[in-house]
């Protein structure tokens, strides 16, 4: 399997490297750059000095479309946009990485990033990949859109409860915090070091982009959703997701039975690990594709508190875009991605 | 004015020591402790060389009620329940930073401490020290009990608008996230540095002993007050406490309108700021005794978030508690408490 | 005392006001900036919100010259060599937290700096302000160049031992690490958090700016000084200088007395810590103008290790600008200094 | 090939699995260990749920020498003493990664770990495991002594100087830096994360028990070799050691001929890389094999900087001990550890 990676030089891209090199099907990763090209990657990145020698090259919709198997964008808002038409015409599968082709409906798009939409024709072609609920879909995708970090953590956490009825859809809260890759690799004064360091931040209250993106999942799931509340925070740690969900329960399940639930919606998905005891922290998935999964239900306020950890840069990007494309191309979704959480 | 310091080894306690020597009318600081007595205090902490030269005394109640004005327990759970009723009988105010005497209801400080609550006669006597909201009380009292660091952000964030009724009281959720100071000096694997950097974890969900005493205060302050969720967070930082909280609206106030509501309610306590603009960080109350509050109303879902944060070993334990000192003693209650946060 | 501070807006201008707010005889602190002129400093420092009012203020030299008692230059490179000149002129006394006017020679200025050096004029009226060993100048200084922040540390680490003559000059090693505070307020990629946390970096191994700084001074304290290797290190941490030196000895004194010839050097001068006993930590002196040294003799190479920590931004920049401040106005060393390390 | 790991519950125990997993001649992995017996791994790490299986299980020598191809033992100092004889009876080849094996001289193991050493018969036997040196005495090897995290990244940095004669042994200087997992697993109060972050710490100056080892090699490499000045430091990250090492040159290389001794010593070793440009950091090789190595003559000093990087769980500890199993067992030394550097 021949590999294109487009926006080679960003943390989805790096990460993407990293994986690939695990599987056992790639013969080739090949990196594209339109601001970079001819530049060896270790010059960005001198950790894949003597492991990563592509050379970074100029964009060649033509060639990516027609010589590779899996093509990967991972670049800034509007590029794969541009470029998905042509990659269309080849035979290439694409993966996207960006919130290009998450959004079905144009309005809600140019509401939330203000900025112009794809092309309706390529929006409704594409799949959303959540990989564990969509694989169907997956299966015979040639364009999937990749979810967003924060959406994988939540759709993930919520779906189980969602799609049996088993929450108030009107009572859900998103509380999550982040680490700082997911502001990507760009230097601003809110990542700085001496400023992120021994602080934390909230920030984009009730704005930011991936609101639209789980509402229309969950519109898709529930004929009772609506308006979410959704907080994103950034607390000093480099990778990572925890999103604390909550919501009012309309059925009476116990602990025991809401654990049956979300243990038997994941049973045969290797990636969500649903906990049987301890809380989670977010270092037990350091570097792996696993998303772990707690509940806690309180019959003092009849809520559940479900709480999904995932690193940001492998399910909440790189990682699943990788599961995506094995589904796509036939492969066993878990190619690649057997690596052990780093821990500690 | 002489004062006293019982459990001076933990952060509180030194934290107690750092403020109080900035204060004008401390004549006198007396560190004690049970288990280190004989010890000068620079054993523990070099970095008080030169600097504080006080040995840890063993405890003398009858000493310690007569020969000083304030006395400062900042002891382990059940040291002050103990300590008090001899303490009283002296000329000493006593404020403790301990959660012995917070909680009015001795059923329920069994039920969420899971040990002997102290004598009636005691809570009875003692004054919630939450200042900027009981300062009546507060001045007037012998025996103060500090608030906790979670609850201390928590009421300061919710009071304007539980007092003035302008929320539904049945639909509070508090997400709140500490750095590890909060977890005192002993080491403990969950707070070693090799598990805790790079990571966050929640803990206690639905657990906390924070529960009852902030529920205690929202019925004080609302008749329609019942249970609330409150999950706390651990995130990698040594300080800090951000609290998010989540409500619906009973009233249909615009952003400007609920800025105004908590501007007028904090207009005569410096140690509160109300946000103008920026989303807030940990870091800007750093080493200080302000407690910021951030708004945000959500007309899509009609929710006000509210996010307050402070530094959890000043405004959340030593500066309330010396804040407290100063209001019980006729101080003016900024003294020793002016400075800066450090940033960055 | 009225005080202007140029360049207000970076780390070291704002550390300035902190202190300075602490500060007995300081009436007024306004603030000047180039390029951020009329706007409220909470712009850029929501910090100090409430704390601070000042707005930042164009640049007026026959103002700044002759309506404060002292100014304090706290810009970028190049800026202070081009206001000195109108300043001096004026009746204000002047403390540059700049390079401009540390190196006497022009020629080893221009080839460390990479650009041209100040008037010779400016540069041999500068009195280089590492307080503790250069009281007496200070004190009749009207233009004090404030040491670099490295070089603080190092000097008086090496002083006692240099001056008396008990160390081989040609052996000195200085192995320094750094918080990343001192590369500033700007974001770049070595300091964006990211790629900063979980990680260190050595940079400019023998090319760092501070190195003919270091040795002008030994130079002027030893007649066998010559050329010393000085490496700095990025340590994830945003405040801090741990500075790590070698150097052979050329006497034989033991532990105890090495300790003795150090303790009766600093034992006037209140900032200045010698350690007993216990390894020193940056966290020791966090947001204090202390510096802790720490001695080792090692009898089986013969070698003397010093160790020496301070707050960068405050013993190795505004606090000791303002204590220069303090010796050149008259006041006590110490005033507006007092603060305690905040610990932990 | 048959893995037993005893004293699995420390970091090496569980980096090992992490590492031994991706290893495709391994059939299975079986954890031992005299404390937490019985016991599920994943009550100790959660991450590992759904990951790793085994349970521990007791010591049993018999059982370990007879029925596994490779032992690795990860206990505390001196289990390996009493545990390595009766293992040697056995079939099994054993990688100690404790320091019981690695000094030949008893006295000189007694006087710098204070307890007594292992039986001559097993110190002679042992081999020391620093791969890239000693691939032939390893490959014979029955019993390998695993090097110090601190020896293998100091001697993978000297080695081509020193057995090249090219320094002056007698200047050799060592200043290294450390995350804290270097301290283990056990709780302590200088790797309490409150204490630790947004600080630094020297310790063990001149007396960390790493420095014999390092000696022990410089002298069987160099016969002017002698005591040495090695000083380690914790930095606040978990992983990843960093040594900067100074030393006189005796040659007259320049920059280009030191990069060309040193490119050319390691070109058949895959895990070592020599930096042609930039600096490097502790982050670009963790979580991986590799020891990234820098230079940097300074002709005014005539004194060669020396920097070596790499992470101490894995080239410094498990993943050397992994590459030492593979060249006695006659695999690829690369084989299991392939895996990319997560960068960041």
């Amino acid at each position: 399997m021949k590999v294109a990676i487009v926006g080679a030089t960003g943390y989805g891209g790096i990460e993407l490297i990293r994986l690939l090199r695990q599987h056992r099907h790639v013969t080739e990763i090949s990196v594209f750059s339109s601001t970079q090209a001819e530049e060896p990657l270790t010059s960005t990145y001198p950790h894949l000095q003597d492991v990563y020698k592509g050379r970074l090259q100029p964009i060649d919709t033509n060639e990516l479309a027609n010589e590779y198997d899996i093509v990967f964008l991972s670049a800034p808002p509007g590029v794969a946009a541009t470029l998905a038409g042509g990659l269309l015409e080849g035979a290439a599968a694409i993966v996207d990485l960006s919130g290009d082709f998450r959004l079905k409906d144009k309005r809600v798009y140019e509401a939330w990033y203000g900025r112009e939409a794809a092309d309706t024709s390529l929006t409704e072609q594409a799949v959303y990949g959540l990989s564990e609920w969509n694989e169907q879909a997956i299966r015979g995708a040639k364009l999937t859109a990749n979810p967003g970090c924060y959406p994988t953590a939540i759709l993930l956490g919520l779906a189980p409860a969602v799609k049996r009825g088993l929450i108030n859809m009107k009572s859900v809260i998103i509380d999550a915090k982040t680490g700082t890759t997911g502001a990507g690799k760009n230097p601003s004064s809110i990542t700085h070091f001496s400023e992120m360091n021994e602080s934390m931040k909230i920030y984009k209250v009730n704005t930011h982009k991936h609101t639209p993106e789980i509402e229309q999942l969950l519109a898709e799931w529930s004929p009772e959703a609506g308006a979410i509340t959704f907080t994103p925070h950034l607390v000093p740690m480099s990778r990572g997701i925890m999103a604390t969900m909550y919501a009012e329960c309309t059925s009476e399940l116990n602990a025991r039975e809401w654990l049956d639930v979300y243990k038997h919606a994941y049973e045969r998905h290797p990636f969500v690990r649903v906990r049987e005891k301890g809380f989670p922290a977010a270092k037990e998935v350091y570097g792996s594709n696993y998303c772990d999964i707690f509940l806690d239900y309180d019959s003092r306020t009849n809520r559940l508190t479900i709480v999904s950890v995932l690193d940001n840069l492998v399910k909440g990007a790189a990682g699943q875009a990788l599961q995506n494309a094995n589904i796509m191309k036939g492969f066993d979704a878990t190619e690649g991605l057997e690596q052990f959480p780093i821990y500690p």
